[in-house]
């Protein structure tokens, strides 16, 4: 056996649920052990997931900055921090271990300002960190599916994409005011500018960029706060223009009743039509001109073998959420080995969502925070 | 027995597929009859029309305006009138029968400009006549269970529509040149200024205003013309606003590989959301905050017994866009036998969409034009 | 326009759901045109009905029998019957009009005893008539697609059949015993022995044969009655197997909540396979091994030319189950018309459902009564 | 953090799918450690996966009894074994482990007869040892949810069950006969004397009496081996009474293409009725009558709380197999910690399939098996 990876967890704490699923997905792997963590800001909460978790007093720390200094000096330091924080902690956060060296995952997205995102990138280069983010759905295997097709040029020339992820937890939330792990989300100083634009309008851009390589060259946004009351967006309706000219309508909403989690990204070329949809993941529709559609399911032999690999049981065993995160993972800790072997490691080449995606994502929902501050008008990204 | 309607048709000549659809559909309620027609501008295509729907030889017309005039100096004249000619001729063949005190149906979208629309309204109130216009789909039963459950309250406060409308015959169409019922919708003298957008786009926007009463108050549009050439726009994007702060994304698509033809309208409110899909019309799904989705099947017993009234087989036996049609004549059969009767006629509370539809339908593709155009900026409606 | 053909109907009075359907489809294809009826054996019921239809009183009968003889006698004698009562009348009503010489439709199941069926076969045959039965889904546009796609081989060695049709209509009517069209149904006077497994037990046994070609050898049937009360079964549960060696399940049931009219078939070959579902009759669904599932559109451009011929409208519209009935009727009246242009005419060749497919249904029905009331053994067809 | 369970496994050996699925649910849980195993009755392979598993040597056994006798000798034994042999050495393996007392959890089907089944359940009892056997599909949320609503009443009189299980990978192995977790399932030393019967079928049957508790009476069953060839079936189709006068229909296949693992349960009641399909496991399709079918997602607030306790993540993101493997592990690691605690464990309270369950499926298959090699006659169960 290869020794395992070791890593640290920074937030997480008792009754955090995305924490738990990241650990989840890790111990799936089994390639990486936690060995510490500052699960929470509340010294009683750390104590008890430290104790839950098995992580010793001594690695159980009160900040990142102090995780970050006390595990570099460790000869059995770990290899790689995950944060999952509220946003607001994400930067300062993966600052501090890019700063000691120690390569990061984190949570998206990743800042409230582009200008912070560039900032982490630049460190990350300047330690020769890796810098991963947790863009869930790009671990689906049949993500992995449609990028490789859409690579391989399967739908010919993509002129239009269609991007929705509608939820209804919000709402749901007005009668059960006590889920715990949602407040953070409500509460810019702790989530940012951004509501559902951020939380999960960038899972959409994010998703359409990872599949398709298009990048939005300008955005019209209008965002909304429907019935919950509050600070911050949870509708969002957005029309896109990509750099080639390509374009794209982008839904997200977190009060739209009847819905789960349910992305849906439909990508449309002259050749050809893929559609994904989250809460079928096991699933992918193509259809080529002139043709039925056909639904392809995870697993089978006619994928390409690339995205084969990922799949870990056979067709019709649903794999769910946890393996993405797993997936995503293994991306990882892939460029960590060839790292550690001395190779050469491309990041983008890996799998996992890289520092310039968690980039893209900051500064999309910004702009169109922006777009719909001055009226729903055009803006242009990537100029400053 | 009743006298059955006698109705005449302009339009509808062979090979004419909507034409078609359009005497099945009144057929299939058995209350007209069609007597006359004036089907094609061609004299040996009418011909042929003629002798095969067996119409006499004087009541097949060479013109809209000869028909109507020869048909009001009968004592057997027509009941109405059924405009289904390619667009560029709606204006002149309703205002011909409107002049001479006959009832008409006409096909969507009704005329090139709002003025032309306004027009017909106008000449209708002064010959008392009533105007229908065929958008089909809100003829589907389910169509009319989603009005009456919206005005019933079931989804509160309604806030969001997603409608969207993707097909993919234009694609297709690229290989098969040789389809007789589509080209004239590729040629601006024709069809008008607008391509999906007015043909397609003009049902999403007429759905959702049948269904929520919502009015469009400005919209932000981006109209394509995707791969297949020509001077029309085959792909539509907006972003709408609505009167009293609702708001909406219609897409509108020929060239989306895939979809037949599949008209799909949520609507959100803050207690329930509902949505149609054409290609399923025999079904609707509701779903109430905190419950599950429920699926609504054509005919069942807990339907509205307005809308039930429409179902005319039992509940898994599927209607289709024949009956759609048919109900639409049903409702303007039944305010034909009213006005006959000397009763009031209110247009707008017998189920067929009216000639306001049409002018809003107009002004909707026509402002789409105009905000594609000025560079997707902003436009009101409503405005002069 | 030729003349169209002249029919009359024996059943189908006032409320009576089928014979409505039967009107609507032939209608929908305007190449008939009802003449005369004896629509029901209550003198006050014949009058309204044959009112509300524009019968004329002369053509207005008090039976079969007497509609037999008066037609035949008549220069404007109808070209063909249809009977739409109550099974015990079939084969009486059918038997008065063949042994005139005039062709019969019926609805099924043609009769209580296979002999009767014999029987009317022969006497067909004597007169030279021809004689459809109106088994409902063989004519839906898909069907006749499946049938080809089978026919040319795509699934292989066909081994396995699965066939169900659930509905639930009988628990809901506990709840309203008023609905008028279904009484029938529970009087083994006028039913006949078998309840669900006469009414829609045999619409699997058809479909299956009409879309493989395959033959009951044997079966084993259990069949209850549940919760409803009442002589007949609701719930027919039957293993097959068929001459050759394939085998197969039938299900059917009136009381499966949650069901409308799900009619399903699937049928397997080591090749392919293929679903046929009644509620989304516009659809089809074909694997080939180690391929992905593909849904097959009706209309489609890719369906085989003779199938894509019976499609009305273009795909994603959807049809119904009038135009499966119009698309049996359209068979039946090509074979009228070549068999008046004095062709020699072999009726399984037309599509429409055949006597011999009637005699497979009695017997089929009669034997599974056989079968469950000698406590589910297995019973031979075929042998007297 | 309490001391996690010790376990070992035998089986599990490289490549071994169900082996690794096992081991990952235990990791997914967090509450196990795998410290010992006999994976492979091959030296060299056990020597593979103990290096990959992290296994020291003195715990890397050569066989079973081996590993029992040497387990139980030790301070820091195992606190139970798990069983992922080749059906044929299920048996063996369970015994050694019961007779030094220790807890056991076998893969199904248990053992090649209804003796040797009966055999561990004595043993077990004799030893105080628990045993719990993995009927996988028992474990998804929503099979939990399924039996907590049928217990509570929600379909009323449960007299009808449809059960399928339809996969099609034996007839794509034709074609790649490369897979090495499949053949041992084809060879009946291995196996035992059922194919498809004994390998899915039994997990129709579990699952059916996991949810209702309706058992088995008698049953008629034709068993067939279709394309593939080898002694063993590979389609099986069943009727089924149960006591107490519901019947069923059961289907299993490996050779039905374009189903992966479609297990799919119905079970009807006369108020209401319930549809559990594994390729859908997040969801749950439940009809009261005359309302709409209802779509339950898991996660959500209306679910019973005793099956959402086991929900990990939000409704609308997927879960699969692992979790549904890991929630009955969570079933059988919450009663150990209750025999620890001194406790009276009633196994069947707890919710993994208990060892009676695995007697049934042993019986069922047999009896299977006994009905069509006696011409598909009815077999009663039960009787000795």
């Amino acid at each position: 056996m290869e020794r395992k990876f070791r890593y640290g967890m920074v937030g997480g704490g008792p009754g955090a649920f995305i924490g738990a699923v990241h650990r989840a997905a890790l111990r799936l792997n089994d390639e990486s052990e936690l060995v510490c963590g500052c699960f929470s800001s509340s010294a009683e909460r750390r104590e008890e997931m430290a104790l839950e978790l098995g992580i010793s007093k001594e690695r159980n720390y009160a900040t990142a900055e102090e995780m970050a200094l006390a595990e570099a000096a460790r000869e059995d330091k770990i290899d790689f921090a995950v944060i999952v924080t509220p946003n607001y902690l994400h930067y300062s956060g993966a600052k501090a271990f890019l700063e000691q060296g120690i390569d990061v995952v984190s949570d998206k997205p990743l800042t409230f300002t582009v200008e912070e995102s560039r900032d982490l990138k630049r460190i990350a280069a300047e330690h020769g960190c890796l810098f991963g983010v947790t863009y869930t759905y790009t671990g689906h295997v049949m993500a992995r599916e449609m990028r490789n097709l859409i690579r391989s040029g399967v739908l010919g020339d993509i002129r239009m994409v269609m991007g929705e992820y509608p939820q209804d937890f919000m709402l749901n939330q007005l009668e059960h005011s006590d889920e715990t792990n949602i407040p953070w989300r409500s509460v810019p100083a702790l989530s940012g500018r951004g509501g559902s634009v951020a939380d999960i309008g960038t899972h959409v851009e994010n998703f359409v960029n990872y599949v398709t390589g298009l990048e939005i060259d300008s955005l019209c946004c209008h965002l909304d706060n429907l019935w919950t009351g509050g600070e911050l967006d949870n509708n969002v309706q957005t029309l896109v223009k990509f750099k080639g000219g390509a374009t794209g309508i982008y839904w997200a909403s977190q009060v739209a009743i009847g819905y789960g989690s349910a992305l849906k990204i439909r990508v449309f070329g002259d050749k050809g039509a893929l559609e994904f949809m989250q809460e079928e993941s096991n699933y992918l529709r193509l259809t080529l001109r002139g043709k039925p559609p056909m639904i392809l399911s995870r697993g089978s032999d006619y994928m390409t073998p690339e995205a084969k690999s990922y799949s870990r049981i056979p067709p019709g065993h649903p794999e769910g959420v946890v393996e993405a995160f797993a997936n995503i993972y293994l991306d990882f800790c892939r460029a960590l080995r060839d790292k550690a072997a001395g190779k050469t490691v491309v990041e983008e080449t890996y799998g996992y969502p890289t520092i310039d995606m968690a980039i893209r994502g900051v500064e999309f929902y910004n702009k169109c925070i922006d777009s719909s501050q001055a009226g729903s008008t055009w803006v242009k990204l990537g100029s400053e």
